[in-house]
């Protein structure tokens, strides 16, 4: 006999395609041969890590040879506080593609449907795939969710839905009243998973009060992180408010530590961070005005984003651009894979970042 | 309708029950009121961070708010050179955890059956029961694997076999001459899961091959972790080596940042830091000779280690000794999940450490 892997393998993984992250700088130092590289590829936060966080990780770095508290004690505390929820109502992860890919692992299986958006984050068909359910795309509307749709889409066979608010890679919006009606209207039995990893980027007036309504809702399932306004991308964490059961369930399956030492520390010293929150939602404002501006000029379609990014419509050869973007050393994403191949997703960066991706443009164009 | 979350997970999942970790120390000292604990509870290295290690991780700081290396370049590169194998035969991890619950979810459903040894590492049960298959736990002999007794449990449905060596919580070690015979004698189809968790920690002339042997057996799969005796297990990190044909499977299901930051640096310079590594061994060979003396003196029972710890038979009420140790600051791991009631396993620590561990033995008996 032959050893024939993919044979082994679980029936929706053999024709799955792993996750396209963006092209680390060291990447594009190796393989082009350039330095001073801008990377605005993968809505990081450009400030770079807190000092405050800094201060707390040096402190902490001695410890690292202990395993991480498990269950995430002084996190937990630190999160119930400030959201009003209680600790058994949190899951924990290595940042939130875990506890979104940890619901789905505890509540979907073959036999179920998972409707998404088209062009919504492209772990939810992973995930859904990797389980072997069926992924419902449903078309989007002016690039966003069309919820009505989305509702029109549940099945018996519906067993999650995950919304994206603001959507990656669109940075469209949904606004409280359409959620809320939304969320109304799905059966108990569907778990809606509203993805708010861009939620501190939206101007306050507008935030959805998501987390309170999880009390209302036991269905509604809402995950943060700390990977953009909190800039802790590279530690790893994030976290899912929901009913306290279906938390319950998750932890069964959960990792153990699979949070580490230091991201537990961060994240919740960086939750009182509040100078440096106010500074990421500044810096971060003042560039979507610095690429909108741009855009306007040179009357470049955009898509209005409520995100750190914004995504352009740059035309048909867009992945050549992307190829001259990085000669010019700025990264920035291709989203041919959401169906977006006219686009290039813009994360926002410090000024003179943006301003070098600017100048690229230009020379380019 | 009422709320049913339990109606909703999936049906391995409903009866599961979560890891259970050995006690922080944090968490002693808020329920006991206690300073000064000594944890002996988690198999950790009593060391502390390795200095080199920390002034990696020091300088590598300010970029986290930078996505982890999706692709792991380097620590990949430095896996691949220290172990002669290629990189795309290296699959990282959040901890060794993460591999072998990625391997798992990666080629076992519900219609498999996966063999491991009474008394082995609980997250191999954990692993098949959330993924619905069927979990064939084979008797030990003499507190270890009995490989033809693992051998004799292979059906048609049977897609993984575990294989712990050294064996937590026993400390078991199955020689190279054992473990050789018995990979020939597993089916190709058949995956035959070596995790070597402890592996440093056997004396250099024993130790298997086994990373040598994956390029003869396609089967093979050869798990490491970082977390032992290279000291970083509060950052998560591990590897798995097979078949790029597994590998590449495996990496379509693998969450992309699965790996941090600074768990990807950490390992890297861990790899090179050969004097810790060697003052780790020296550290736990002095320290296991103390136990070993302690329990001959008092003619305990206990099980001959390979590992970082040693599982003391110290009679029927090993629950009520755990809390007496507790009480005396000494946090030891109670093994009656591992369907040892008579035991407790006690890890190594620094001399003062298992010194502590001796005096509140022998004030308490």
């Amino acid at each position: 006999m032959t050893f024939n892997a993919t044979e082994l393998a679980n029936l929706g993984i053999r024709n799955l395609s792993p996750y396209q992250a963006g092209k680390p700088i060291e990447e594009v130092e190796r393989e082009l041969g350039i330095k001073n590289i801008v990377k605005l590829a993968s809505n990081e936060n450009p400030l770079g890590l807190s000092p405050r966080v800094k201060e707390a990780l040096t402190a902490t770095l001695a410890g690292l040879a202990r395993y991480p508290d498990a269950n995430g004690f002084y996190l937990k505390a630190k999160i119930a506080e400030k959201f009003g929820v209680r600790a058994n109502q949190i899951t924990l992860g290595n940042g939130s593609n875990d506890v979104l890919e940890l619901l789905a692992r505890t509540f979907v299986s073959d036999e179920h449907e998972v409707i998404y958006s088209q062009h919504a984050f492209v772990v939810y068909p992973l995930v859904t795939q990797a389980l072997g359910a069926k992924g419902i795309a449903v078309p989007a509307k002016d690039y966003g969710h069309d919820l009505d749709a989305m509702l029109a889409a549940i099945t018996p066979r519906t067993r999650m839905i995950f919304i994206a608010n603001p959507n990656n890679p669109t940075g469209t919006f949904l606004t409280s009243e359409q959620l809320a009606a939304f969320i109304a209207k799905v059966p108990e039995n569907v778990l809606v998973v509203l993805d708010e990893a861009y939620y501190e980027y939206v101007p306050e007036s507008q935030r959805a009060p998501s987390i309170d309504w999880v009390q209302r809702y036991p269905n509604l399932v809402v995950s943060r992180t700390f990977s953009k306004a909190y800039g802790l991308a590279g530690l790893r964490a994030g976290f899912m408010v929901t009913h306290p059961d279906l938390a319950d369930l998750m932890n069964r399956v959960r990792q153990p530590f699979n949070m580490n030492s230091l991201s537990l520390r961060a994240a919740e010293v960086a939750l009182d961070d509040i100078a440096y929150l106010n500074e990421s939602v500044a810096v971060n404002d003042a560039g979507m005005a610095q690429l909108v501006a741009f855009c306007e000029k040179h009357e470049l379609p955009y898509i209005p984003s409520y995100g750190n990014f914004l995504t352009i419509e740059v035309g048909s050869d867009a992945a050549g651009l992307y190829q001259k973007l990085l000669q010019h050393g700025v990264i920035v994403r291709p989203v041919a894979g959401y169906e977006l191949p006219r686009h290039l997703r813009v994360s926002i960066g410090l000024k003179h970042e943006n301003q070098a991706f600017i100048d690229a443009m230009e020379a380019i164009l």
